[in-house]
């Protein structure tokens, strides 16, 4: 099954001259899903994962049903303010401005064995933000996985020394 | 297992006097997420259910774990701005103003049977408006389902002629 084929592009969102790559069209189909998320498996089920990260929002749905799936907990990381709890947080440069993601401070426990995922591997900046929050914690990143990764913006070059996966990749826009 | 213990309540968030019940503890919790998981899952896999809907953002956690374990598709409901293709939309009140939420106008196909996921029922505005979004398609909403339900706010009676369940109950709080 080519997954690829169901992934669809919605030109100039969320601007004008952006190809935007919608994955709910893949989301909706049962089979292309389960086919994305069993790839995103076969790819982690040997390595001990013990937590499952997902970056907010597109990186839960993946991130929830692979936690289960891995016998394994699940951890949002999320916008600034959306955490009840007291976080540790990471700020990141934007192309115009900055940003900040969060983590439950007691969310990680020493010796967790990380996954880290997201819909979408772009520059790259935000998964860094998030392989630098995890890092502040006595734990290992293990493996970072992206469903799509747009390779002509060269996000993978800000991960040498982790493993880095993805299921599908654009080389264009 | 009782997964009411791994549910955390966070005093004055997001604002005081607000008791909030924080699922972060569950989720992060292999078993727990687990069990919550099946439970939900068994209230469902007799229904046919084609399409499970998952509300932004804490309903995609369980919404897409449950669609995969149901052989379902999944579609999100979001905040405005968020879906790239074409939306429906609804406007409903809140205690103070209006809020809205999208789905894609190609999400659901004539016939679906939906299932509606979240993780809170409150007062149940969000949820009611994503059952009238549902029903200006061709299709059918089979259940709703919770993860937990604030029982002394009464949601539950907006949702008469549905059904609906939860897993964990607050009768105050």
């Amino acid at each position: 099954m080519d997954i690829k084929e169901l992934i669809r592009s919605v030109p100039d969102f969320p601007k004008e001259g952006i190809n935007f790559k919608d994955i709910t069209t893949l989301l909706k189909d049962p089979a292309g899903f389960k086919a994305a998320l069993n790839e995103l498996y076969e790819l982690a089920k040997d390595k001990g994962v013990t937590k499952v990260i997902g970056i907010e929002s597109r990186g839960f749905v993946f991130g929830g049903a692979l936690a289960e799936k891995l016998k394994a907990g699940f951890i949002p990381i999320r916008k600034p303010g959306k955490l009840p709890a007291p976080t540790v947080s990471e700020t990141y440069v934007l192309e115009y401005g900055e940003d900040k993601i969060e983590i439950h401070k007691d969310a990680i426990e020493p010796g967790d064995k990380i996954l880290l995922h997201d819909d979408l591997l772009a520059t790259g900046g935000t998964m860094k933000a998030a392989c630098n929050l995890v890092e502040k914690f006595d734990a290992e990143v293990i493996q970072i996985s992206f469903l799509i990764e747009l390779s002509f913006l060269k996000g993978r070059e800000k991960f040498t020394g982790y493993e880095i996966h993805s299921l599908i990749e654009y080389d264009g826009e």
